[in-house]
C-alpha cells in the first residue's frame, strides 16, 4: 500500500513535496505551525516543539521528514526511542542545526572548511580576529538562517550582545570568495547516494536571490565528492545541500549544510528529470533515487522577494505569460511581506546561461511591474 | 490576489489539476462526490446533482469548472443565471453530455462526423442498420463513458432494453477505421485557442490503453482545424479533446468531445512545455495560455488498469525505479478495482516512439509483476 509521509514544517518546501507526492500516489501529511501555512492542502496545525504534538503527528505517518531544521533534537530522539522512523535521523541532523558540531565532524572528515573556533568571551574573539586581518564572521551555533545568525565583526564589541545572551558561537574566517556554489544530493537510508551537478548560488542582503545550474567551469568532481563524503560521513538521508565557497585559486571550502530540499535546488522542478522534492519523497522512503540529469543544458531559478510596495505576483500572470517564453512561475501561497520569499521563477534554455537568466529576469521584470 | 478555481468532480483529473495550482500559488477547491477521493487533499464532499450543494461550493470559489460532465445542465444554468463564472458553459457542456445534441451541432458546423441518426423506434434502428450493411454503433445520448452507454448492433433486437428505458438514443455507422486520433486543444473566455500536436489513442476493452504523442504521420493541420472549428464553434473554454477516426482514405471523422483535460493528454505533464491540467486553470481563469511545445520529440503513455490480482503498483516502485529508464509513474491514490484506471506510465524519447514505449512497456511490466 502506499505509504504515507509525514512533514514537519508548512513552509514553501513542505508545498513542493506535496506536488510529487500527488504524483507518485503517496500519502502525505505535514505538520505546521500555523493555518494558511503555504502547505496548508496537507496540513494539521501543531508545535513541534511539543512532544506530545509531535508524537500524535508521528503515529498517523510512516516516516517522519522535515521543512526545517528547528525540531529539538531530544523530541526526535525520544521518537526514535519509540521505535518511529525519522528521516534524517537526529544522529544526522545535530551537524545541521548546531554549527560548532557540523564544523567539528566535518574537520574529522577532513571536508575543507574555513578556518574557525568556538568561542565564548572577548579574549578569544579578539585573538581570532589578530590571527585573521582583524575581520572574521560570527555565528551562532544554533537558530541561524538567511542571514539571521551571521555576523561579520571587526571588534570583539560587536559581538558584545550575543556573549551577554549566553548562546554558543563560532567565528570563522571571512573567506575571500570569488562566488558561492552550492552542491546538492540525496541519500537514502540502505546507503544509495545521487548528485545533482554543482550549481552557482548569488545571494543579495544576505538572502539566496539567484541560482545557475549548472555552475559554469566549476569543479565538479570536486562539488560532489566534498558532498559524498558529508552524506555519508553524516549518515544523511534525504536531501542535503552543502553551500560552499570558491576561492580565487579554486578551493572549495564548506559553509553551510541543509538537510532538506533547499532553496539551491527548486531549479530541478523542471530542470531535472527528478526534482529535489521527489527525490526527497524518495530518499526518505528507502526507495531507488532517480537520475539528476539536466533536462535543458541550462536552468537559472530566481527567487521572488516581496517588493516594498504590495505585490503578490499573481495579478501580473496576465503580462508575463504574454512573454510567452520559456520561464516556470511557482508562487507559495504566502500572505505578503516585503522581502520575504513568496515565490520563484526557474527557466530553461538549451543554448546558454545568458538566454536562461534573460528569460526568467523578463519574467520578473513583468512580475514585478 | 490569487484566484480561486473550483472542480466539480473529485476524480484523477481534478487530482491532477491540484498540481499546477500548488506550482502556481492559485488557491483550488473540489466538490467530491465521497470522502477519500483522488482530489481529496483539496476537496470538500457534496452531491453534484443536488443544487443547494453546487451553489454553496461556487459561493467559494471564483470559477467553476469541472472533473466530469456529469453536473446537470439545470443546475449550471441556475448558477450562470444568479452571476456565477461556470467554465465551461452550460451552453456548451451540453454538447459533451448529450450525444445528440453534439451530433446535431457538429453537422451544422460541417464538421466531419460518421453518418448518425436520431432513433427510438425498432423500425427507425432496422431501417438504418439495413442502409449501413447490416452492422452499427448504438448509443445513448446522455450518460455513456469509457465504453458505457455504447453497443456495436446487428439487429434491432439487440435494442429493445434501451429502447424501453426511454432513453433519448443515436445510432451512427461503423465507421471502418485504421485508428484513433485525439486532438487536445483549450480556450480561454477572451477566445485565444491553442492545440498541442494530435496523438494516436490505443483502446483495450473500451477504454484507453495507450497514447502516443504526436501520432505517426498524421495530419495535424486537419485534426487541428477540425478542433478548432469546435472549440469556437461551440465557444468551448477550458480544455477541449476531440477524438477521431482516421479511415483508410486518411479522413478524419469526430466521435466524442470532452470539455475538460482528458486522458489523451496525460502525456503533456512530462512531454509538453503547459501541462493540460496547467493549461485547463489558465484557460478557466481566461489568463494566457501556454506553450503547447512538446519538451522531448516522443512520449508515450500507458494507462495502469487495476489487474485481476489485488496491486496497487506502489509496492513495486522499487522493481519499477531500479530499471532507471525514463519512465515517469503517476498514480491516483484510488482504493483497488480490477480493471479501474489506476494510475498511467508517461515515458519521453528524443530518439523515436518504439523507445519511448519500450520505456513504458519495460516499467509497465515492472509495476504488474
Amino acid at each position: 500500500m502506499a505509504k504515507t509521509v509525514g512533514i514537519i514544517g508548512g513552509g514553501q518546501l513542505a508545498r513542493m513535496m506535496i506536488v510529487p507526492a500527488i504524483e507518485l500516489g503517496f500519502e502525505i501529511k505535514v505538520l505546521a505551525e500555523e493555518p494558511g501555512s503555504p502547505a496548508k492542502l496537507a496540513a494539521t496545525v501543531g508545535d513541534y516543539t511539543n512532544l506530545d504534538h509531535v508524537r500524535d503527528f508521528a503515529k498517523t505517518v510512516d516516516v517522519i521528514t522535515f521543512d526545517h531544521e528547528h525540531v529539538p533534537i531530544h523530541i526526535l530522539e525520544t521518537l526514535i526511542a519509540e521505535g518511529f522512523n525519522v528521516q534524517p535521523s537526529p544522529d544526522a541532523l545535530i551537524f545541521a542545526q548546531n554549527k560548532l558540531a557540523m564544523r567539528k565532524r566535518l574537520a574529522e572528515l577532513n571536508v575543507p572548511i574555513p578556518e574557525w573556533a568556538a568561542v565564548s568571551s572577548v579574549e578569544e574573539i579578539s585573538s581570532f580576529l589578530e590571527r585573521h586581518g582583524g575581520v572574521a564572521i560570527l555565528k551562532t551555533a544554533t537558530g541561524g538562517y538567511d542571514g539571521k545568525g551571521v555576523r561579520v565583526i571587526r571588534t570583539a564589541v560587536e559581538a558584545e550582545d550575543w556573549l551577554a545572551s549566553g548562546s554558543a558561537l563560532l567565528i570563522e574566517e571571512k573567506v575571500d570568495f570569488v562566488r558561492e556554489l552550492a552542491q546538492l544530493s540525496a541519500r537514502n537510508p540502505s546507503g544509495k547516494w545521487l548528485a545533482w551537478p554543482v550549481v552557482e548560488t548569488i545571494q543579495r542582503n544576505g538572502v539566496c536571490a539567484e541560482v545557475h545550474s549548472p555552475a559554469r567551469n566549476a569543479n565538479f568532481e570536486a562539488a560532489s565528492k566534498i558532498a559524498e563524503t558529508i552524506a555519508k560521513g553524516l549518515a544523511v538521508t534525504g536531501v542535503l545541500a552543502v553551500e560552499m565557497f570558491e576561492t580565487a585559486d579554486g578551493q572549495l571550502l564548506v559553509n553551510e549544510l541543509a538537510m532538506r530540499p533547499h532553496n539551491s535546488g527548486h531549479f530541478s522542478i523542471e530542470g531535472s528529470v527528478t526534482s529535489q522534492f521527489e527525490q526527497h519523497l524518495r530518499a526518505v522512503l528507502d526507495l531507488p533515487l532517480g537520475s539528476t540529469e539536466a533536462t535543458s543544458a541550462h536552468a537559472v531559478m530566481l527567487n521572488l522577494l516581496g517588493p516594498e510596495t504590495l505585490n503578490t505576483f499573481s495579478e501580473h500572470f496576465e503580462s508575463a505569460w504574454a512573454l510567452e517564453n520559456n520561464s516556470h512561475i511557482h508562487l507559495y501561497g504566502k500572505g505578503y511581506r516585503a522581502g520575504r520569499k513568496m515565490g520563484h521563477i526557474t527557466a530553461l534554455s538549451s543554448e546558454s546561461l545568458e538566454d536562461a537568466r534573460a528569460q526568467a529576469s523578463a519574467t520578473y521584470n513583468a512580475l514585478l511591474a
